[in-house]
């Protein structure tokens, strides 16, 4: 056993200074989130495997079938093909099937992913070199573009999907045919001599490295992701030569400008969130791991100001991120447009994965909160309730033609989302040696295992609409060790209780800790105060002012036509009109929200007029953001107007 | 004498059923343009030819000099050059020098315009044909893509530059020489055997050649006019057969459709304002004129359909059209963004041409109210102050970083904004046999010839700060006639008096008709009520919702940072708030509106809050929006936030 983990998943030994995961086999998931979880094992994991199939992907990667070539995507003036990123595809889809068999195992979907594992098998080349475009479609030319060719991105999401598979399946082929590439690249890039100073365009590798490390235990996985990251933007620019030894001007390509992949400086001289947004979310879940585990505090004074230069400046109350469709990413501070949003789900699916591993040096309720923001609004609505359909981009206000996709030209959201969403439990617990952060609240349980010994906690609980949350603490025998609950930064008030009897006790950095012998038997109660609020936007965001957002507990609500019929910028909703929460069916179960508001309307047919629209009372309702489009296809709004009195 | 005008420039008799504008040379303006006008004598008449010329259009123009090849633009990843519009620019920068050398005689311009008019004499090919670019660059191609490269449209720009010349000096060397290319056009163009049956892929020369046939008095311009308007999206498509021809696709150029160029169905069949703001208004521009001419009511129905759905749906406030500049024109309906309104300078001085020539049937305010917004706001704003810079878009929201350019890569606005301004007073008058229609005031003299005899007209006024005119009618003997005083839509009261006694009419379209004999001597007295005015949207156009618009007689006011401190999107206006109207010498002098607003305000630096902002009582100050970005730089708002009550 090594300094790391064990090499047995989910026998995790972490140190204190670490907060690390628990791995996908420890966890199971009722509540709010398992009937998300059956609909991927039933649907969306089968679906993901067929749709990549009929893409073309398996023809690519399997040597015994016919070479594809160049795939051109269906729309007729479009030229970009995605074609040299289908691997990323197919791990992210073996990631999620593998969180699928994890919950419930299933034959035909384990020989699904077991065929085109094969295929990796038999395309993997004597050096261990792995990856389909260059080797189907463009041999002789590997590692001669890392900035636009996604080559070691597509490692890193074949890595993910490796180890996921690992610890739901306890099969090993998968993660041996990727150790040996991972072993390759050790090979080919790092600090020694005659090894590639090069580092991902667009990052990925960085943070699947130290899952890998985190899974196999092998300390050089984590020394090559530390080297990547340490390595990215440092002068003279790698891509910059690169382009050059390709015979190209280093401007000449994609955006023209290296902040477009995070590569315009080194990443501790890095305070601005820029450029593409998944690559920066991405970059930043790497650098957060390699802080953890390397206790890297230039690497954390980093992060802290990119955390703060997003969140500050730069966040969609829905946690997406990355206005611009153009760039599919930042363009300048408050630029926070809500019909043109684009806040890609890849976007805010890499949110989740960067504030989960900013909590690897302890609990913190500032990256808790966001963490929490981004899964339950714009992530979560990136896969529809029943499994099938996706959105790509997350505007905060639709006329009515934005719907989700069966699937896209770049079909990168798809299989993100529902990885993230099948491994969501994963989410919830942030483990040391002697501490276990709650960091989310779910109905489900978890079986942890710290220094004194293996702990099984069982959450009940009605979250995200309801706010009352118990949980069983089983220790095998008498355990010292501190339970730390979060207490959201929305929460106006709660109530803690050890077996019944009320604890008094201060939030540290959001979270209650609670240091004791704990009993096998013993049980918690949090009680969250989940009173609807309203939100108001700092004046900088121009679109957002004269208006106000609705939120109960972590969940973003919106108004739909089909509700509130249409013009709803036609509505105005009083700063003082009371907000009512009351449960109902539809979308699955929700908490919807009603209010008494005004609606002004408009007499005959004219762009303008003298006179100030008349108004009437009229009572409005909103439901979660995360469940917007799944009915009548109609307007929706999140940024509501508002006034004082009306 | 024929049936259309006399030979002389300004010696028109109209007949009863069409109203003619002036020609220049019988107007003298002051009031408030006067000064425009004076600085553009002084300065832009010169700058534009200056800046043409160091563009190196002469060097295309002139055969006796080397040939300049393809010049690329300056910016280095463009790859678009307007080179083949330059006859364009330089029409209409001799367009521009005609004006003001008609207010104000000045050797140096005349002869900077004799320079250029003689290359242009020298180029003309044998048979008269005329384009800078199809003889110099692309030799031997002439005639072969109508719809991109501009060479008819060009031709117009040329021909109007050529008429105007002539009205204002009086010499008929460039008029002869485009009347010998407007001859070769109608031999190469037209219904008979053996003819083109193409037309402009630009629309202008329509209007072109109908302003050639009232200079010359040849009914020949008028029917090759009405040809280009007939044949315009006529089945099968000339524009896609000249594309086989070519050896292209029909669908492959720039946008792809023949919406963009107004030729996807005959003109009397279309109904939506689609495609190229600027050829959209032009091509209906030259419809109008046509349905003058030629008293066609099927042309009347279509164009009222246009104009209903441009006003009624697509048109800002300002007077601007066109909110894209991905095609640089219209979207969808209702679709007027305030920040990133493309509302192009000549779109907006184009829909002047169109406004006026829709008065060509008769007075009728609902086109003088819109050409008057028009030109006082979208128009007017394209032309700095000082007579130097230019606006290309007009948006009407700015965060401080959109000002106007020195020039162009696409040159059009700066000529064309110019040539409106030093032409102004045309659009003051429309005059048929026995009525003379007055549209717009503004202090200055006209000499008008009617049926029975000359008048010559005196207004004087403080418009469009002041709303009293007084109109001098100085008949050379009593003569009976009509004279028409528009009353504008937006003047909630009028007082008409004629030699100071009060006159009780009701306005006919908008109109008061004054039919009676006039005396030498007589005086009209019109005074407009200039109350500040809120004006509200549609709630269909989203972005204005929850906000109000001011306005004082025709003009749109905005607030700017300079006046009002920064985030003016935290400025409340309170519907019941008073609005106040005061002079200031600032801005060479306007009328500026103030009122009792709120302030909203922002503790700290966070992006969200629960909290409401704090108000604080805030006056807020606006001016003329075609004034703006003239002071410090910094943000604009149109369209203010409003309460019912704060």
């Amino acid at each position: 056993m090594n300094n790391i983990v064990s090499r047995v998943a989910g026998d995790a030994v972490p140190s204190k200074a670490r907060f690390r995961p628990l791995s996908i086999d420890k966890l199971r998931i009722d509540g709010f989130f398992g009937p998300r979880l059956d609909t991927i094992c039933a649907t969306t994991a089968f679906t993901l495997f067929e749709r990549c199939i009929n893409a073309g992907m398996l023809d690519q990667v399997d040597p015994d079938r016919p070479n594809p070539g160049v795939v051109m995507p269906p729309e007729p003036s479009n030229t970009v093909t995605t074609q040299m990123f289908w691997d990323s595809d197919f791990g992210k889809s073996i990631e999620t099937a593998a969180y699928a068999l994890n919950r419930e195992r299933n034959e035909k979907l384990e020989a699904m992913v077991d065929e085109v594992v094969e295929a990796y098998g038999r395309l993997q080349q004597e050096d261990g070199y792995l990856n389909s475009w260059y080797i189907r479609i463009e041999p002789g030319k590997r590692w001669t573009n890392l900035r636009d060719k996604h080559e070691l991105y597509n490692a890193g999401h074949l890595i993910e999907g490796a180890v996921a598979y690992y610890h739901a399946t306890g099969k090993r082929r998968f993660l041996d045919i990727m150790c040996r590439f991972a072993d390759h690249i050790g090979q080919v890039f790092g600090p020694g001599e005659g090894q590639l100073k090069g580092y991902p365009g667009h990052p990925e590798l960085e943070l699947a490295l130290v899952r890998l490390a985190r899974a196999t235990g092998e300390q050089r996985y984590l020394d090559l992701a530390r080297f990547f990251v340490d390595q990215r933007g440092q002068q003279p620019s790698y891509f910059d030569e690169e382009a050059r030894a390709r015979g190209e001007e280093p401007g000449d390509f994609h955006f023209g400008t290296l902040e477009y992949c995070q590569a315009h400086k080194p990443v501790r001289e890095q305070d601005a969130v820029v450029g593409h947004a998944v690559r920066a979310a991405y970059l930043y879940a790497g650098m957060a791991d390699v802080a953890t585990e390397f206790a890297d505090d230039s690497l954390t004074g980093a992060l802290n100001r990119l955390w703060s230069h997003l969140v500050d400046r730069n966040l969609y109350i829905t946690g997406g991120f990355g206005p611009s469709a153009r760039n599919e990413g930042l363009t300048f501070d408050y630029d926070l447009p809500n019909e043109s949003a684009y806040a890609e789900t890849c976007a805010s699916v890499a949110l989740v994965f960067w504030a989960s591993r900013m909590l690897g040096r302890g609990p913190n309720g500032e990256y808790a909160d966001i963490m929490e923001q981004a899964l339950y609004n714009n992530s979560l609505a990136g896969l529809s309730l029943d499994g099938t359909q996706f959105f790509y981009d997350n505007p905060l206000e639709s006329r009515g033609d934005h719907h989700r996709w069966t699937w896209h030209r770049c079909p990168c959201c798809p299989p993100n989302i529902s990885r993230l969403i099948a491994s969501v439990g994963t989410y919830f617990y942030g483990v040391s040696a002697d501490e276990i952060a709650v960091h989310l609240y779910n109905s489900g349980t978890a079986e942890i295992g710290l220094e004194s010994g293996i702990v099984n906690l069982t959450q009940t609980t009605g979250y995200p609409f309801d706010g009352d949350v118990e949980i069983g603490v089983d220790a095998a025998e008498v355990q010292s060790f501190t339970l730390s609950l979060r207490v959201p930064g929305w929460a106006a008030d709660y109530e803690l209780s050890v077996n019944g009897a009320p604890v008094s006790l201060q939030t540290e950095n959001g979270y209650l800790r609670l240091s004791r012998e704990w009993q096998p038997g013993d049980r918690v109660s949090l009680k969250l105060d989940l009173t609807p609020r309203r939100i108001f936007a700092n004046p900088k965001v121009t679109p957002d002012q004269g208006r106000v957002a609705l939120m109960r507990g972590p969940l973003v609500y919106c108004m739909e036509e089909v509700d509130n019929g249409g013009d709803l910028n036609s509505i105005i909703l009083p700063d003082d009109a009371r907000i009512d929460a009351e449960r109902s069916d539809i979308l699955g179960g929700i908490t919807r929200l009603t209010a008494l508001a005004c609606r002004e309307s408009w007499a005959g047919n004219a762009l303008y007029a003298e006179t100030a629209p008349a108004r009437q009372k009229a009572r409005i309702t909103a439901i979660p953001y995360y469940a917007w489009d799944h009915r009548e296809a109609g307007a929706m709004l999140t940024w509501i107007r508002r006034e004082q009195e009306t």
